[in-house]
């Protein structure tokens, strides 16, 4: 790591002195995605520099690695020529991911750029939807038919073999394209010539619908722990294949959706890093949340006025009313994730609400008690010594005790059950269940404490 | 889906009925992934059922897809001899990890057990952490010396390939093991047999030390789309090699123990499905945050009960309190989420916490007015309609407006800050930095969000 970040001032100060002959030299010893972050925290003109330095071949790699906001931007650095070149440079997932990335203008002059070809497949692919399988997928693998020997299935691969992505898996398909079953590279080669591809391939156990969501081929990848996922249309014929580095890459980009949601963070991921998004956009994703959460607590607020009388006479209700409120917000918080993320790896699929209920019930109880009864030895031990003022007329520490610990119980074990339940409940009326997680969690039942704490001291102070 | 549910009926009905017969044809038909989610769901004795019908080759294959805490009860369900076997049967990282799944009195009998063969490698990579590079490798793979010929280099794979986990990648080493470089096995089928290796192998870029963190492995996977990536010693010996898959592990290990460090659920995360984990273990993975959180909370309501006067006198103030308290938990979270998912995707190495800081710097004024302002317009306008008591000497809505928004603007500036730097703090002393993710910064944010709103108002209102 040390070497590469003194080639990486190197570069920069190629750059800097815009030496095109040095940049060059320097940017072969690269890898294209440390390339493209480089390029990412360059400021325009060197941008300009290195884009026109290296030319639209070199460059095709790098902007397959870019993030989508920058992509319309920097295929605009070049003409008409050299946008055709690296159009035609990127395999045809690449491609459409690109076409995806720029503006409707931009993409469909784009599209008279690409090779004849190239065309047909490309507007197949943009067809699906970015986060389908189809919309991930490579139409470039290695495919042969039944029927074939060993030795024509090695000529047919030899002759495309620089097209594919990969040759590790081969599918084996019939003549109307339907798919059959794979077969190894390995395995063509340690078999006889003569052997027939019917007699050696193997089924396919996994393959998926191009219209399926791009999160259940990752689960599929981790699950069966696949090299490739063949994607078919409903008919079963064969379209194209994902890889496991699009499943890396899919699986990535989940996670971050599913934690920028738990934390109130809206809209989708810029693709771009936590430092190269503008201010505008970090502050345009976070504040629907802020306001929208205000308000939520202006609810709590009301329900904390309505109920002045009893904390005016019983000051000391202040000291533990925020640590009633905010357990309620924890427990419901984890509640909320745990039960998001086994939704997100598919772990609850086949269980009842009511299972997840009951299970919820029981930590929520011991949590409560178990949080309640040290809050109740803290108001015997240490309470006293904080409270400075004459205690009013009505008031002892065991009813004090036992109206913190009722009200905390009572507080987490509600909290718990609708911190688990909400996200469920979100996903059977089809919304994104992350919407529930810890922030709206935390509001709900910041308004359910202030009414449960109020109420169980008004039943025992004043009674 | 629908048809696999249907299938797994079928085998449950098998299993309950103890038709051995039955179970094993219907059994045939499932991947063992599938198979080792079916068996985590059983009660005891069905698993005891499952275990011995379906025999220790077979059940070798599950055994490495079951959830840590399980495997030392399954295994214990064999004999010995078929202890053995199952220990043959798996690769030698599955059977180190499973030996790091049991009892440390268990390992020591599993470890006579060992083939001769194997004892010395798993004795070896026993050595590495469960979260390193090594503990992670497998040391089966194509490898081929230097100065062999394609000739021989495909004779000495074919001797070995039933051994190799993939020969997709091979990798060249010297006569004392140092990595010199890979070679695609389409590379030797598509080249003379004659052809010697030291003329067509190519430099390997990227591997690392055994050492080194998973998360690191991870993250190079990801980053430059690999498929194996070679592991070595601090002298550049070749000592395995991970795959695709386990950096998909990897990836969905770190990503679920992130969200629920971010939740509050301390501990390592067992492997088990939420549903399959009990109840006693939820609750020891979440009662330290929520007992710990709980007492910082006192510390706001200490603060609270001394502004006790000022409160009663302004009884309005409870209206927003809760708001102006919340709103600094939820953008230090958003804030402290953020900038934990930017460091754990590595995206925060090569920057200064200067630039971090003015970056949240803007996001938090920007917020904090925004806010702010939104809440000054809503006590003008729809406050009056909450408040039913006659107001306070010295009390307007002006003052009051502004002191909220006042205040408002300085909460969530300070805890935006507070969120962004904790985290990096913590990462600088070597704390992991997702202990201080949202649910740690929204307790602490509430003890001077109560400061800042009661000593504003006390500005405000009593000036």
């Amino acid at each position: 790591m040390q070497e590469q970040s003194v080639e990486i001032e190197k570069l920069l100060r190629a750059i800097e002195a815009k030496d095109q002959e040095l940049f060059l030299e320097l940017a072969s010893h690269f890898h294209y995605a440390d390339l493209a972050d480089i390029y990412e925290d360059l400021n325009d003109e060197d941008r300009e520099f290195f884009a026109n330095a290296l030319g639209p071949e070199r460059f095709a790699e790098i902007i397959t690695d870019l993030p989508a906001s920058i992509v319309e931007e920097s295929i605009d650095r070049f003409d008409p020529e050299e946008q055709r070149e690296i159009l035609d440079q990127v395999s045809d997932d690449d491609r459409v991911d690109l076409l995806q990335d720029v503006s409707h203008q931009t993409r469909e002059k784009l599209l008279d750029l690409v090779e004849d070809d190239d065309i047909d497949i490309t507007r197949t692919l943009l067809k699906y939807g970015e986060n389908t399988a189809g919309g991930r997928m490579t139409t470039a693998f290695g495919k042969i038919s039944l029927g074939m020997t060993v030795k024509d299935a090695i000529e047919v691969l030899r002759k495309n073999h620089s097209d594919s992505e990969t040759l590790s898996r081969i599918f084996v398909t019939d003549d109307q394209d339907h798919l059959i079953g794979r077969i190894r590279f390995r395995d063509l080669v340690f078999n006889d010539q003569n052997t027939r591809i019917d007699d050696i391939y193997r089924p396919c156990d996994h393959y998926i619908l191009a219209s399926a969501d791009q999160e259940e081929a990752a689960q599929m990848f981790s699950k069966y722990d696949l090299f490739v996922l063949p994607v078919v249309d409903e008919y079963d014929r064969l379209l194209g294949i994902i890889t496991y580095d699009d499943a890396l890459e899919i699986i990535e980009e989940e996670s971050t959706e599913d934690i920028e949601k738990m934390a109130g963070v809206s809209g989708e991921s810029s693709e771009e890093t936590y430092i190269n998004t503008a201010v505008v956009t970090h502050f345009k994703r976070r504040f629907p949340w802020v306001i929208g959460l205000a308000f939520i607590s202006i609810a709590s607020g009301y329900v904390m006025m309505s109920f002045g009388g009893v904390l005016t006479r019983f000051f000391m209700l202040s000291l533990f009313l925020p640590m009633v409120v905010a357990s309620g917000g924890n427990t419901g918080g984890q509640a909320s994730m745990m039960v998001i993320r086994a939704m997100a790896l598919g772990e609850l699929d086949n269980y009842s609400v009511l299972k997840i209920a009951l299970k919820e019930l029981r930590i929520g109880l011991t949590l409560g008690l178990a949080v309640g009864c040290s809050m109740a030895l803290f108001t015997f031990t240490i309470a006293p010594m904080l409270i400075h003022q004459p205690l009013p007329e009505g008031f002892s520490y065991l009813k004090f005790a036992l109206s913190v610990t009722a009200a905390l119980t009572a507080q987490i074990l509600s909290s718990t059950m609708l911190g688990a339940l909400l996200p469920i409940i979100a996903r059977k009326i089809r919304i994104d269940p992350a919407v529930v997680a810890a922030p709206a969690i935390t509001s709900i039942v910041d308004i359910s404490g202030m009414l449960i704490y109020f109420s169980t001291a008004k039943l025992f102070l004043l009674s």
